[in-house]
């Protein structure tokens, strides 16, 4: 048997270090429990004694080696009745089970008899009998059941192992023992905390305690206390107290359990033993200062003494992880760049959306990709024009599409939550949901959308009708029948000042990708230092817009062209005015006309002959002209400054807008400094055309208006070519902003809209380590951006870089550009305090080890501009 | 009048050199005519007394300087009787008409009358009076007309004047001269020679000759010979003679003229004076050895005695050029190198394709843009079936489109021509065309194509019918209705001899792009290097295959798919072993599968019917995949590797074929190294995926066969992201080529089937200097072909580089691509020539000039590779 196979190799005293105050004990060498009880007792807390095996000597048990546990029991004295703990490097990569008890025999039965009663000692010792037989020895359960008496267990486990029980407490803590480290390096234990971060070769450690029993006279049991709600983090005690128990027995029969602190349900150990109560309270008070973390701790008690058998970090939901964060901050415990680094940036979109009640029942319809998070639940409706007659009578929905186009944009903005057919977590559905914060799914191909029957189909047959309530999870992925109870989004103080900690420490800017007034209020909510990028052409989607828009597309010479543009005009400078007033005092970064004409013409038979209706032309002639204006790829064709070197007129109209604006600011005394960005550049000239036409237009409002605007003027840098360029076209503008969703999709000739077939699957065969359109390339489009960043910077010492794609919201793409020397990212306004947060911390990880900046200059230009 | 204006300046003698064997004439300061009178006078060839007139001098008389031409009368004796001519740098630039006759007056006209009668002595004064009036006096030819006595022109001369016709020699001379001299600054004659390259400043010389009269006793009179035919470059005697004329009157009157060898059309010189003819023969043979060069001779017989006048370089038609230069180095009169600069490599497209005779009458329907030289007659056809089945019953057809898809390449291959409505000189259409040598016109977007009614309608309302016949001219852009007699292409011995020497001494190699057997047959007929690409896509439009292939689209599990393939493997083996055979010994680059699956489905409703019923499926079935498989961005969508990585069944295939093909021909003696390309590769994991396959599959044909076939594995770099990576990719592979057309497109962001609706407009507004998809952008694309070239280099010593866009053919870019230490380039078959002069004209230049090369590794890996 087991034994049998242990007994391998060569004999030795098992080393082991008691836990005092001064002992070396180290998380590397003992693990972090052992770690943590040291420090307890350094506290002065009543730690039963306790000694810590290394990670070394439980390699040697697991490697069969023979040790010998005199020495270590002679630490225990006479009646050893001994834990062992499982004490990993970090408490979050796990362990074998705790076992209690350890050196019950008929012996120890006697002498404990005198202390709790016969019964419960020989219950003990079945218990143990129990947990050695089934754990240790891994016996079948069945031969153990409960109510056996401790001579019928014996029999049992005789039966079973053609041996008899280890009488002899140090051969039971010895297998004991052997038997935790080998659980250790069994597969699923390796994947498990692999999973959590560990390194391969993670050691474990193991700690050897004296019972405190729990069991017999005066007031004795077990509990567990934390001082935190682990949901909110808000102060509260909470836990159980269970009399005549051990370990977390209190916790695990609740029913039998009685509360901390007085409780309308029952009982509370605040009023059985409130001296005991208070107690405990001032060991948690010692234990979170000292500790310098909210901890749950084990407590037994014996005989109405307080034994503190163990403590763990509290397990936290985010929102209670920043609140505690800034609470032991406020309190002084920790500092406040520690409460900075202590919250996981990624972890922060938890807190901004509602999400699905997990412990919730739920009908799952389909799993698709999970696109924007949050969760929503609405009546399905399958076009934009749907959605908005729903939301006009203030009912929930969900867009439901094979796909969704900029045409659906109106239906995205007042929808609860879209769901697409197709489409991976970049096509236009995911890169816009994620924008508007509206929850998402894409890619649930399980489902079949039948567009013209205006049902969903799932995989069962189950037909979903328009009107019919669903859910999604945007976070996980999934479509749920009907409605699931949902919690809204967690943003309380602490988040804020957690917010405003991170900006006080950042060096690099974080700003927000805003088209509406809706999502610059957002934007404003979370702190963005200003908008990156405002894309104007979801402006031209609204009824009235898009009526004009589409005469300027029919003119038929240069007068009706600027005729439409000039009723477009007003609705421009509205729009520029509403944002430029959501962020008072902060800097608004316009992107003027970007995507092809065709965008704003029907698709359909049916479209195609509505819009010849309401513009009184042959439908011929709309075919023709929609024909003329479709595209093979339209992500590389007629858009960008390329619309605005063939028809000026349109940046002239959005140029003066701008202005008109700025002008009315400025005269109501809210001046404001616009940035105008040129899109899709991929040459020099096209800048300089660009920008001959803005100044001319920025002359004329200046002449009507008596006000000189001060403004910027920029590009995009989507293109590859205006990356390597970037040192010629630095000479024309005063910033560049690197589109880095476009500069990905064409240094890798990679559709972010088509990449969904087989993104995946790339992922998998690790052809690319990660989604390329999530985390930034820095092999190919961060070469890109480096080098342009340098040429640009060489060419303009002073000029202001950017990056304002989806990346701008990913941490380790936010290090990459701060290494880059890139001033600010932009990102969609519900990313902005992921950024946040990731840029603080690496600016305080780089405070303590400082790393060479690539660009030196810049440095200097940064502090110069920063306090400028 | 003029003469009144021309008095502002000083006055001095007029400078003038007398061409001598050893005077200082040069082009540089006299001009070419100058110098090449000189040239035959040295040759001790008969050319009467010449006086040079540098540039200088010429422009003092345009500035109105007032010189005294006493000195330069005085070289002419007693009775001077001169003509005057241009002399401009390069004969090519033109100049002002020739003078005849100067100084006729009364008193010459009598002098003359005593040699050649008094009638043609009148006659003589009058012409000169009339020539001088109009064209040196601009007066109004009205006034003089035919058939005036000597009187009546004096009299309507000063009628017209106000003043006396200047009977003095000298004046006339000097008013002469300056009207020549003036003639040449004015703008339709700067603009005319700035056309032909000449720069801003270029100077005017002249030259003043003796007249030798061709009139009076004995044989006299004037003609002009050249010795080879002028559209052919075949040595044959051309040209005519006139008795008792001047100048060119003997071409001018034809009729009148006779000819000058025997000639069953008439009288001819060799035959009226045999001494003379043979001594014409003879100054021609000594005008070619020692001007190296043919020339077109001007000559006049005084008396039986032969002058020669003037002499200038034959014009000559492309596929003359390339005759005469052969012939000359052939001869030993140049060396091979020089006849290999004479001929311009751009003009060698000329003699490829059949072209439209010029003077024929053609009835213009539209213009469109050139897409593809050549022209061509047939039947309009609107659909690819059309085509084919015209071509079955062996009648020629032009294809027409609104623009053209994959589907139609079939079409193509059999089509006379294809013409489309919409698109660019580098939209689909145009860059098949180029492949395969169809003339092609593309973007005639005055013509409306209505393929439901099968019908064009020309702007002016005329309907061409499906089968009516038109002509397309591919080099002009130009649709013509009927027929039009057509010139065929012109190759012959000389051609081939030309391209054996620009073979000798070119250092990058030419190879072409060749997707079908005929189109490998005429890279192999135009001597290409190999077949740098071999796009086997095509060959799954014929309709068994596209069934199979299709079959494997809609394949429900691996097994069927498998199955659809096993029925492609025998297809594609033997399209391999076919193109294998037509390039014995030569290497041949296949590129694996690379267009999305979709292109392979119906776009129509129609056409997705008949492939439901075809394949046994529902017609929502059909249209569910078409839908799936359908892509925002083709381009940048699932194709090339990444079907690899994704459907690597495909790759497995194709490199069967390969290896199955090779291994045939490794049989039958004929061994071939098989180079297997992989495109739009962005990741070098992508490489080692199929690697990994074609290695597996290359050991299981050679488990199979027992034959070892040698072969090559490489990368076609088409994406920014591979050439920043070619380091990486460099260590997996033995070749990289670099598809420049799809790196164009990914480096500007730019789709070049949608770039036509604006490239015009960017050209002319200087945004890109040329189309970068005609001339690559050496600053963007250029870029990264450098930085990739080095990396891989650096990675790879010994890989072969080579480009196989459109540019491959274009003589900047092969410029560029030798810089940067290309191996070589693949263009299409018809482009061949003109690379392989282009790159030879490259070399030879670098050997009188050498220039630093980018990567001198690189030159010595050529070197070795050259001999090894």
């Amino acid at each position: 048997m087991i034994l049998a196979a242990t007994q391998q190799s060569g004999a030795g005293d098992m080393k082991f270090e008691l836990i005092t105050p001064t002992a070396p004990i180290s998380s590397e060498v003992h693990g972090a429990r052992a770690k943590c009880l040291q420090r307890l007792i350094r506290l002065g807390l009543p730690v039963p004694k306790t000694v810590a095996l290394s990670f070394d000597t439980v390699r040697s048990l697991a490697a069969g080696r023979d040790l010998d546990p005199t020495a270590l029991l002679a630490e225990f004295g006479e009646l050893p009745l001994l834990s062992a703990r499982p004490s990993a490097g970090l408490a979050d990569w796990g362990g074998p089970e705790t076992v209690l008890n350890i050196g019950m025999n008929p012996d120890t039965v006697k002498k404990l008899a005198r202390r709790v009663g016969k019964k419960a000692a020989e219950e003990l010792f079945v218990r143990f009998l129990h947990a050695f037989a089934v754990d240790v020895m891994r016996l079948d359960p069945e031969a153990f059941p409960d109510g056996q008496t401790a001579q019928e267990a014996l029999q049992a486990y005789e039966f079973e192992m053609e041996e008899p029980f280890p009488l002899d407490p140090g051969t039971q803590l010895v297998e004991i023992l052997r038997s935790m480290a080998r659980g250790w390096e069994g597969t699923t234990a390796r994947l498990l905390r692999q999973a959590q971060g560990a390194p391969e070769d993670a050691g474990l450690g193991l700690v050897v305690q004296d019972m405190a029993l729990g069991l017999g006279k005066g007031e004795s049991g077990a509990g567990v206390i934390q001082f935190v709600n682990a949901a909110t983090g808000a102060p509260q005690i909470t836990g159980r107290y269970l009399s005549q128990a051990q370990g977390r027995e209190a916790l695990e029969t609740e029913n039998r359990a009685i509360y901390l602190t007085r409780d309308p349900r029952g009982k509370s150990l605040e009023e059985v033993a409130p001296e005991i109560f208070d107690s405990l309270v001032k060991a948690g008070g010692t234990c979170r200062t000292g500790l310098r973390e909210e901890m749950q701790i084990e407590f037994t008690l014996e005989n109405g003494t307080v034994h503190l058998i163990d403590a763990v970090r509290v397990p936290r939901a985010t929102a209670a992880g920043v609140r505690i964060a800034v609470a032991l901050a406020e309190d002084g415990v920790i500092g406040r760049d520690e409460a900075l680094m202590r919250v996981e940036p990624q972890a922060m979109t938890d807190l901004l959306h509602s999400h699905i009640d997990p412990d919730a029942p739920a009908d799952i319809l389909a799993e698709g990709i999970p696109a924007s998070p949050g969760a929503a639940t609405g009546k399905v409706v399958f076009t934009a024009s749907g959605a908005q007659a729903l939301a006009a009578q203030g009912e929930a929905c969900i867009l439901v599409r094979n796909e969704t186009t900029p045409e659906d944009i109106r239906g995205m903005h007042v929808a609860q939550g879209v769901l697409t057919e197709r489409g991976g977590a970049n096509s236009h559905a995911a890169v816009i949901a994620r924008g508007l914060g509206v929850p998402c799914v894409v890619g649930a191909t399980d489902l079949s959308v039948r567009m013209r029957e205006k049902e969903l189909v799932d995989p069962s047959g189950r037909t979903i009708r328009e009107g019919d309530v669903i859910t999604i999870d945007g976070s996980a992925g999934r479509v749920i029948a009907g409605s699931v109870p949902l919690a809204g989004a967690q943003l309380d103080d602490s988040f804020a000042t957690l917010m405003s900690w991170a900006e006080a420490v950042t060096d690099i800017g974080v700003r927000a990708n805003a088209d509406t007034p809706a999502e610059a209020a957002t934007a404003a909510r979370f702190g963005a230092d200003g908008i990156g990028l405002s894309r104007t052409e979801h402006m031209f989607f609204e009824d009235q817009r898009l009526t004009a828009l589409r005469e300027m597309i029919f003119a038929d010479d240069d007068g009706d062209r600027q005729a439409a543009l000039t009723r477009l005009l007003p609705m421009q400078r509205e729009d520029f005015l509403e944002i430029f007033s959501l962020m008072p005092g902060k800097p608004v970064c316009i992107r003027l006309f970007d995507p092809p004409l065709h965008e704003f013409l029907p698709k359909s038979k049916n479209g195609v002959r509505k819009l010849a209706e309401a513009m009184d032309l042959p439908i011929s002639q709309v075919t023709d002209r929609v024909d003329q204006l479709s595209e093979f790829n339209p992500m590389l064709g007629l858009r960008g400054v390329r619309l605005g070197v063939t028809i000026p007129e349109i940046y002239e109209m959005q140029a003066r807008a701008i202005f008109e604006a700025a002008a009315i600011r400025h005269r109501d005394g809210q001046p404001v400094v616009p940035e105008i960005m040129i899109p899709l550049v991929s040459a020099m000239r096209e800048v300089e055309l660009v920008r001959a036409r803005i100044e001319a237009m920025a002359a004329t409002v200046r002449a009507e208006t008596g006000i000189d605007i001060d403004y910027r003027l920029g590009v995009m840098v989507e293109t590859p070519r205006a990356a390597l360029r970037a040192g010629d076209i630095a000479t024309q503008v005063t910033f560049i902003s690197y589109g880095t969703n476009d500069l990905t999709q064409m240094t890798y000739g990679l559709s972010r809209d088509d990449a969904g077939k087989f993104m995946r699957d790339y992922v998998q065969k690790q052809v690319f380590v990660e989604d390329p359109f999530h985390r930034l390339d820095t092999e190919g489009v961060g070469e890109l951006l480096t080098l342009g960043s340098e040429r640009a910077r060489a060419a303009h010492p002073d000029i202001v870089l950017s990056i304002c794609g989806e990346h701008g919201g990913n941490a380790e793409s936010i290090a990459f550009c701060r290494a880059t020397g890139i001033d600010y990212v932009s990102c969609s306004p519900y990313r902005v305090p992921v950024a946040r947060l990731a840029a603080a911390q690496l600016a305080l990880s780089e405070q303590v080890s400082p790393k060479r900046r690539t660009l030196s200059h810049w440095i200097k230009t940064r502090i110069a501009r920063k306090s400028g």
